[in-house]
């Protein structure tokens, strides 16, 4: 190992013990997911700040309260030189915390440099920015333009962008492409398929994957657009999925398209210990993803229409949940805890045996928590076939849930707690998962290094 | 023509005089939609106001500033009885005013009563409603809800729905299905196949058309969701689409996918005149479309990849405007007109002669003007082949412009501007137009009627 590159591990150790404390202290005011997209509050802390940081100990855009826009979106590398994908993520990284701030992808000034050629991007990287644009510079329009202009004069409305690598950057079609299979952590597992799964290769898996966040549309799929941009020749898209939260007027769970209260019960994004002991990466990952996470993304079609047939009483027997109130069965508001011991006068369990509630919840799975950033997602309609009773076929909302999840690590996480409801969750009924990967997100960078930086350097031992 | 329907004709010819004058008062103070998107603004509208008036001379969604989020969808009509279809737009028209107010779309006390047995829907009408419910009532949970929920406790967010009727509700298939071909308007073309259509059936036509529009996404689809539930075993969902557009911090013109300006030049939704010439059908149409207007919807695919690859100042000479100030090519700044005679040293235009901005001024169609209500469309990603150099095939992205535009006549109006544009449209190079439709969309109604209600009432003559 180099001095140099020893140098900068120590420096990066003593950066992460001190970020963890400031990290800890700064994630903000809400105390989870839930109660974020509260408009009262989106407004009052948007006039504190329309920011997101982008350097940090974390990745942000996983503690991040919710905004509510995503525009996702899976890469596959198509290039065959280590050193390229290197520099992919080093002018994504540049470019991330550019947007993220508010400023163009790259300064107009400088035409777009894709990376396919590194030594075109190292020139223009020495040569130094020249300052952003407003209405009345005048731009350089004599070549292509280095962002494509259409967040100009929009707020960054709290974008946040956080990367993750998908299992093809270690191992792919079992080569070895980039010398970086021995780096791939053992947490990073493939995903068994699970009973019910659908998935299709279009909407499925990726060598790298992007969850662009902010509170306008705009902003979210401007961002990727620059970033797919800087890949050409290097990466290039595989699939992409938008979603939305609703905002609610008094700050109140918000509801998914089932009409149901969603995202009670997750860790605290507030609560360091729980994001520590959930969510961040320990000493038992590879020192790159220490306080990085593992990303879950699930695209879950909602039968609708099947949904929307079925008796009140019926849809809050397969939750678990009363629909109005959101309290779970046999309680009277929505935040008393489960109590899942309560039997009716006849001995049969008030929250059912396979009701999602029950098959979702920590102690049902020996503790095990995920912190889910739950997106719905409707893209119009679509020809389907229900595999489930009533065997419907035609035309339908292609509308659902865009499952997001992080944690600390997915074999006792979401697998963990997939393996059981897969098989036996009454919701099975009415969704089913058509597309998703699984992606480790590394730690955070600081200013001057790439996201996943420390995984291409040597390692010890 | 019974005594009940001369007086109700003589009612609604009175209000239509008292209304046209209130609502040429009442329409907002936004000049164009260019500047309605301004988030200080609409925060101070919001305040004042999270409604938009429904009852009224005119339908909203017209003359409405426009709102953030839009969900568009065609319907086909499958019953075979006129009564269904006027008990349909009833139940519409009844839902439509009960979302618009933020209320449900039914009582959820009542079971939901599709309009497929008229017999159930009257007797359900008779009863009369009950109060909607809050979280805390005992909400009867033994039926379907007539309302899914997912809207409950969500603002309406300025939700306004708008309601066309496609050529199919007059004759379909050679069929005169409702007895209402006498009445399908003159102006109610079939729309020309324009060169480069590749209108896919998937996303085209429909007996029914809503526009909903709302600043919340799930606020806006929730809205046709009820709409497609009270339409079982009358009418289904043909295709629908998404759409958004971004807030601008300063309330400038937001700007499309293509990162230029647009709407600068709509007619102004607060110039009575102007809506009167340009936008409200007149005298000339039928009675029942008087106050109404013609929606031609285009769903326009944009190659943004390719179109990435163009120098600025080549997109520029595409456009005709200038990319970041918005100014027409010649001019310095957004608002200043059209020289459409300005000619450089070498005596070529300034503003190419095939330029979008040209060959879509009201200068260069006769005075030809339509309200454009543009939103962008983000779809994902999609196998596409281009037809046009550089002939690209592979995976793109699906999006681009949703295109809505309110006007007097389609053929004086959208037929007569895009019959020359599709032809020679420098921007043909970079977009597809790959759906849509063309809506008569009646006048507005008052509290009591039906949207369209007095087409189905015996005419004059």
């Amino acid at each position: 190992m180099s001095t140099d590159e020893d140098k900068r591990r120590e420096q990066r150790r003593a950066f992460l013990t001190r970020a963890a404390g400031v990290a800890a202290a700064a994630v903000g005011s809400s105390a989870s997911y839930a109660r974020a997209p509260d408009p009262a509050r989106s407004r009052a802390e948007s006039a504190r700040s329309e920011f997101e940081p982008f350097w940090g100990a974390h990745q942000s855009g996983i503690a991040t309260p919710l905004q509510k826009h995503l525009y996702f979106a899976a890469f596959d590398l198509t290039t065959s030189k280590r050193e390229e994908v290197t520099s992919l993520l080093r002018a994504w990284t540049e470019a991330a915390s550019r947007m993220t701030a508010g400023r163009p992808a790259q300064p107009p000034e400088r035409p777009l440099n894709v990376v396919g050629s590194v030594m075109a991007r190292e020139a223009a990287t020495a040569a130094g920015e020249t300052p952003d644009y407003g209405p009345n510079t005048k731009a350089d329009t004599s070549s292509q333009a280095g962002d494509s202009g259409e967040a100009l004069g929009l707020s960054p409305a709290r974008l946040t962008l956080t990367f993750g690598f998908g299992a093809g950057l270690f191992v792919k079609d079992s080569e070895d492409r980039y010398g970086l299979a021995a780096r791939r952590p053992a947490a990073l597992v493939d995903l068994p398929k699970f009973p019910g799964d659908q998935l299709v290769a279009e909407h499925t898996d990726g060598d790298l994957a992007v969850q662009a966040c902010a509170d306008d549309p705009q902003v979210a799929f401007h961002a990727v657009r620059q970033l797919a941009r800087l890949a050409v020749n290097v990466a290039k898209l595989r699939w992409a999925q938008t979603g939305f939260t609703p905002s609610t007027i008094k700050g109140g769970t918000p509801r998914n398209l089932m009409g149901f209260k969603d995202g009670t019960s997750n860790p605290s994004i507030t609560h360091p210990a729980e994001m520590a002991r959930y969510v961040w990466v320990g000493n038992e990952g590879p020192e790159w993803m220490r306080g990085g996470s593992y990303l879950v993304a699930r695209r879950i079609r909602i039968a609708l229409e099947h949904w929307d047939r079925m008796k009140v009483a019926f849809q809050e027997q397969t939750v678990g949940r009363q629909k109005y109130s959101g309290a779970p069965l046999g309680q009277k508001s929505e935040f008393e805890p489960l109590n899942l011991e309560a039997v009716d006068s006849d001995g049969n369990s008030v929250i059912p045996e396979n009701s999602h509630v029950r098959l979702a919840a920590a102690a049902s799975n020996d503790g095990a928590r995920i912190l889910r950033r739950p997106y719905s997602y409707n893209d119009g309609v679509n020809v389907t076939t229900e595999r489930w009773p009533p065997w419907h076929q035609g035309l339908e909302y292609d509308a659902g849930l865009f499952f997001l999840a992080y944690q600390r690590d997915p074999r006792s996480g979401f697998i963990k707690l997939y393996e059981r409801m897969s098989r036996f969750d009454m919701m099975n009924q009415f969704v089913t998962h058509v597309g998703g990967g699984l992606f480790a997100c590394p730690a955070g960078a600081r200013e001057g290094e790439f996201i996943g930086q420390h995984m291409f350097e040597p390692q010890p031992g």
